[in-house]
């Protein structure tokens, strides 16, 4: 099942450099997991924006909020998730 | 996995008695067996309103969206969806 | 009578790890005598969110206030309460 | 328990003056019944608007919703409730 | 005049105890005071939060102001009011 | 006591001219005794619309709403009313 | 440039059946041609509703739009456009 | 002065074809008079939707106001205007 | 031109008691200099809220930004700017 | 492609003056550079507010995103991107 997930960041101004720089480095380790996992299927940044959309595969709402909360920067991500549905013109033929 | 699932019925107020009840009638027995199904374990009415808060379980939000359009009130319901994971209190030890 | 509440949780990011840790375990016992006591009936996980809805059954307003702000993290919670009614379907014949 | 109710009346504006006439009259009725049963305590006007806001005392949600829908107007109303608690500096001493 | 009034109260979480006691105090106090002179009429608790809901009485909304700055606990209150007007079926018949 | 009065007129635009013109002359009329008996004290076009800003000067919201509902033009309004308290630097020293 | 494109379909429920039919029909048949295209990517059901989220791809908005007014459901549809920027954990390495 | 107007086109979706016509070639005649007059100085189309920014100057709201209004479409227009003050960086060395 | 101008004072409930104090005395300074100006012609309290609805005049919104701005409190204060047209009731018969 | 950008500037109030006037000065140097690249057309200032509202063209929102972030101010800046189309009036003729 698929989910639009957005992501605001909202790590402080006056966080030092080398932690915002760990920080980022393991957020994108993590990402690249949840992609080779299928979990993470895209991310776009909202122009502007310290902000992400992104398109999630999971089995549920519990997998993906295990997935989220997986990511480094999770404590500091103010997150909506939004359920997507199979439209007709995409399910297979049975 | 559980959704929470807002409905406002809009039939129109001018709806004629007859319809009105053959839709209700209609909308009951489907629900009875969305029930029996296992698909909608509990249902609330918004004090005041014509509207309700119901507690769904699906496979996926697709098996839901069948669920909720199969409901003979659809057309006239304005219908919102919000995903939900299990809590840690509430998950099974593993 | 049964309430919808919403809570979300603003405890500081920076809360040393040994308070977070202490009030948490103090919220799950609190939570589990809510349930023992028959107030606190579910209770979900928002996905992506440090945030929860659950639902409630208690005598009044009054009651239900009580029981929330017995919770140990009530001080750091957002929460929203709807007072939800019985849905015709599932009133017992009288 | 007491309920704040709030009420936009949006009867059709070309609503014949009899129709209208005789569904205020039932209105005032049903308004005196609920009142002097205890459960309409005071009503007033949002000014400028066709609207009201209402306090309301009733066993539950439910005894609510079935007071607010016996009222013939209810059909063109749009309603929200809102719960509320004691305060402590109402509360009975014990 | 009658007005209704919500207050959210914002003091941070980390006030002293004994500061937030005595702001307790005092504002109890305070709020006893516009009682007795018929200011303020009925005050209830948002379930859930550390929140009212209050009817107030005054002459008019400058009156009013004065009242609510008069509250030890004002400056850390998020205040808004709403007039209300007589509603018809409450006019004294003339 | 004064008042912030907006209102977006509604009127169908399928009403017929002789209507419109009856409707607008009526208004105006009114508007002019309302400005005669200093209910009325200034009035803009929120530019743009057919929506205006009122300054409103009534001894109370009841009789504010009388004013309001007295225009000819109240039935089509969406009307919402804004109380105002005097400004300490507008305060006739005492 | 990819765009997140949502629509809400508000097509009267008294639509005909053979006008509705005809319409789903072109529909899917235009959304194929912009598939085709490399336009249109993935498209979703929002669950319960009558709605879609749908990925696109354009040189811009003016293309964009075109496509999106070339469907013949547009007429009915509500759209909001969001413009999408490439994640650098998705940018082609330089 | 400059001012940024949002409209969104709400002309019934049965309006016959000749009288939208009509309407669509007055609304490009009037706009095109009011770009000679420096009035309207740039227009943008909201993707997806009947709607437009536009970049209007004028002496002040009233003639904004004046200026809208004498477009053939704007009694079907829902229209909002933001007053726009001159940046530094843009104001001429004085 | 006029403009209808709302300020929120955020000045930090722990500024200085003669911070406060001189900001305030500056504030009422300025206030009566752009009252002999003709720029502020109005200012009303909003009721139980540190804030202020005022009505300002300006040859245009940027010679009504630098009278805003020169307000010793501006830098704590929230502000919304409306733009206000001529009411055909009150424009001079020419 | 064109795109209308919103900023508020968030800034703390306590940024010490040499700190606030480098980044002024940065800030003015990097808009002119962006100027000269014909990537920022047209800036306003939001009257009353620390904010602005911009006319951008970008290949598309990637570029515009690298545009607004190599803003020395960026970091305190909350941002928001509305992606134009071209308007038929304004499109040239093929």
């Amino acid at each position: 099942m698929e989910f639009l997930v957005r992501t605001e960041n909202q790590l402080p101004e006056d966080t030092p450099d080398d932690v915002r720089k760990r920080l980022r480095a393991g957020e994108r380790e993590r990402a690249q997991q949840l992609r080779d996992a299928g979990i993470l299927k895209r991310l776009w940044r909202v122009p502007g924006r310290n902000a992400t959309v992104g398109l999630y595969e999971a089995a549920d709402a519990t997998e993906l909020h295990d997935a989220l909360t997986s990511l480094p920067m999770w404590k500091w991500m103010d997150v909506s998730v939004e359920a997507l549905a199979t439209h007709p013109q995409e399910r297979a033929p049975s």
